[in-house]
This record gives structure tokens, sequence and C-alpha cells, in this order.
């Protein structure tokens, strides 16, 4: 791995482009995935690399929404695994929800090293000191997560193939799926089958961005943070969210950087 | 590769996405060329994936540039080489200059597998009919264009390392270099040497972006098939080139986009 000064000024979204590179190389991600994080890079520079006002306000929904849900399910592909695998376990270990392991290129040998990563993510993890101002036993929390995805045994109806594929007691059962990075066809199916679909995505001009139910325009590590914060908060008021004037509100920032 | 239906609305995109993929896992790339390639989809996506006309100005502008040089060199990296190597090596037949490898993450392995790919591509373009309007022997100009890069015989004086590394008939010499895809560091070195750079560049605020002589904000291949079109019409007239006011233009085409 290549070398960063802690002064860089872009050190996190290096560090973020080594740990992709470093991934691929595992066998973790598809080919795609990188241009896909190039993608994120650009519109985060865009961005001016911070999480917005707006972003702070949909990630605030989303934890709500993820707290009143009877079964919420936090959905990892191959670049959230890797960027943000060990945040999304302590918020799964908090809400007491499972992840489930949902890749576009679905197959057998991917699927596996990536639930052998979060495996082994899940182990380092409950060895940390719970988030401060939250009770309980966080090693037997953290533990109790299931890492689903192998398993399956439930279908996305809507979808055709490898892609339909998911777990019956993750994404067919849930009600409220969080899927940081996902694509257009899955975002609208989910969303057709009556779920609510909270995304992560940096791009607000995307089919997914403007599918979901609540769209968080932000890098998903930094997302991920915030989020668990809002979640041992124990913040739960949903509100009517208007996820086409959140969006708006991401453009203006992307318009105002690029002027 | 994936097969794109001919009517899909972004398959110059998706073809450029797979050529890249492809040139990867034929070793012609290093592992960040699939990440740089997906933060210009971003910008080109956000300008609209379209030639903008002040895109036209800037190439206008870089052809008559090219054409008045003394020793015009046309600079190829991994990506270029994939996404415009064979339109590259037609603006140097005509020309009449050289065509220098010259790459970011230099290896032997990489200098000689962008050789040989560019060498294949030459032989292809030369058994093409010429362009229309343009007279000569085109088999023979085309078969002329040297490609360089693995003299190794030249420095860029104020860059350290392997980086510093090009070819004297080639950068060393040139008064004139178009380099698509350059990184800041050298379009600042080449541009203190006294060299007018031509940069192709997808995001207006990247440095090279603001260090270049004339910034051409355009995908690479779209560029180079216009570039191609001023230099056969002999379009010589170079201008009082103002690069800042002309980087305000496509910053405000993605600002209009994002709005």
């Amino acid at each position: 791995m290549v070398k960063i000064p802690k002064s860089h000024p872009r050190r996190n979204s290096l560090l973020s482009r080594n740990a992709i590179v470093d991934a691929t190389k595992k066998g973790l991600l598809a080919d795609s995935a990188l241009i896909a994080h190039g993608r994120g890079e650009a519109f985060d520079y865009l961005l001016g690399e911070q999480t917005s006002e707006i972003a702070k306000l949909s990630i605030k929904e989303s934890a709500a929404r993820l707290i009143n849900a009877n079964n919420p399910v936090i959905s990892i592909n191959g670049n959230t695994a890797v960027l943000a695998g060990k945040s999304l376990i302590r918020v799964a270990a908090v809400l007491g929800c499972p992840i489930e392991i949902n890749i576009y290129y679905r197959t057998e040998e991917r699927i596996n090293n990536l639930h052998d990563f979060l495996e082994a993510e899940r182990m380092v993890v409950s060895k940390e000191i719970g988030p401060s101002n939250w009770l309980g036993d966080w090693e037997k929390s953290v533990l109790a997560v299931k890492i689903l995805g192998k398993e399956e045994d439930g279908r996305i109806i809507g979808l055709e193939g490898p892609r339909a594929i998911c777990s019956a007691d993750g994404i067919e059962k849930a009600d409220v799926v969080l899927v940081p990075l996902e694509d257009g066809d899955r975002c609208e199916v989910l969303i057709s089958l009556g779920k609510e679909v909270l995304v992560v995505d940096l791009n607000p001009l995307s089919r997914t961005a403007k599918m979901a139910t609540v769209t968080i325009v932000d890098e998903v590590s930094r997302m991920a943070d915030i989020l668990l914060e809002y979640i041992v908060e124990n913040s739960s008021e949903v509100t009517e969210w208007d996820n086409k004037l959140a969006l708006k509100e991401s453009l203006k920032i992307i318009s105002r950087n690029a002027n």
C-alpha cells in the first residue's frame, strides 16, 4: 500500500482509493468496482469531500426509519464492505438487525470472499469498546449480527437471473432496507415491492438517487459513522421526507462548487 | 466483453468502460487507471457526454498550436492509448510528429505492452483510407509515425525518479506537447520548462486543467476525432488564448447541468 502523509489534504480520499485497489487484488470486488469508486470520487470532490447539512438530515431520517422498522436490513456490496464494513457492523449491532451481502455481479466466489471478509471484520469490531452512551453487552451484540447472503433462499420479485437472489431473512422479509451504492434497477424493484429504500449515492442525478425513499448524498464511510451516532442517540422521529427537495439541495452544492 | 445494444443512450460511455476493463486485464493499465476512468465518467456525465462549444474552440486552438509548432509531440498514457490510440496515430500521421508513451507508474513491462499495442494499432490505421480532404500517401505517413517511449534517453528537468524519464526526440525536445489525461505535477514542470502544454481533462477544477496552456475539457476519444478534423483542415490560426475564461465556461455547463 502506498504511504500517504498524515498532513495530506485529501488523505481520506486517497486511503479509500488504496483500500479499494487492495480489495480488488484480493478478489473482493468486480472489475467495475474501481470505475464506480472513481465516479464516486469525482462527485465527492464536487461536494467538497465533506458531509453536507442536507446529507446529515438525510442520515438522521434514515436512522429514524431504521429504528422504527419491523425488519430492517443493511445490504452490503463489495465497495461498501471495504469502505464501511466495520461501521455498518456497528450499526447493525446497535439496531439488532442482519447484514446481507448482495452484489450486482454475483459469483459464489465473491460472495464467499465477502462473507469471510465481513466475518473477520465482525470479530475485530466485537473486541472494541462499544460506542459511548450505548448500554449493553457490546461483544454479545456484535457477535449476534447475522451476516446473510449465502443462503439464496429468497427472491426479489421483479428481477431476473442471479440479481433476483436474496436471503429470505434479509431483503425478502425487510420493510426497510439500507442499500449503499445500489443500482437503479434493483432500487426501483425494491420500492415497487413496498419497501422503504434508504440509499447512499454520491451522484444526486442517478436513477437510484431519484428512485429511493431517502437518498443520502454522501461518501459511504463518512455516512456510516454519522448514522451510528444517530442510532446510538436513538434519534427516531420519522418526518414526511421530501426526497426531491433534498436532492435539489445536494445539486445546489455541486453547482456552487463548480462556479 | 459485455454486449451493449446499439440503441443504448449511453452506449459510447459503456463501450469505453469495457475497453478500459479489458485493457486492465491485458496488463496495459495501472491499478489506478480504472479509478481515473470512473472520475472521468462522472465529469463527462455532468458535461452531458458531448463536446461543448468551448471544448471545440479549445480543440481548434490546440490544432493551430500543434500545426505551428517546431517540434510537436503527442504524449500518450495507458488510458489514452486504449480510448484514443488509433485517432491520435491518425493525428500524428497528418502532423508528421512522433507519439511518446509516457506513463505515471512507469514499469518496463507496461511500457513494452503499450508499445506493442500502439504498434499494432498503427498497422491497422495504415491500412485505412486516409482522411478525406487530405492529400498524401496515407500508409507511408502512418508508418512514418515514430512511437517513442522505450529509449529513456531524455529527462524532464524538475521531476524525480522514474517520472522524469522521457525521450530525447519526444518530450525533451518538444516546444508543444499534447498530453491527454496528464497529472498536475508533470504538467506544471513542462510549463516551467517553457513548453506549451495542451491537456485533455474532464475535470475543469483539476490542477492540470488550471496549469495548462490550453485545456480541452472533453472526453479524449471525442476530442481526438475532432482534433483530426481541424488538423486536416489546416486550421492554424493561433489566438491569445484565455484558458481561465475557457475553464469557467466548462464549469458553467456543469453548474447548469447540476441544477
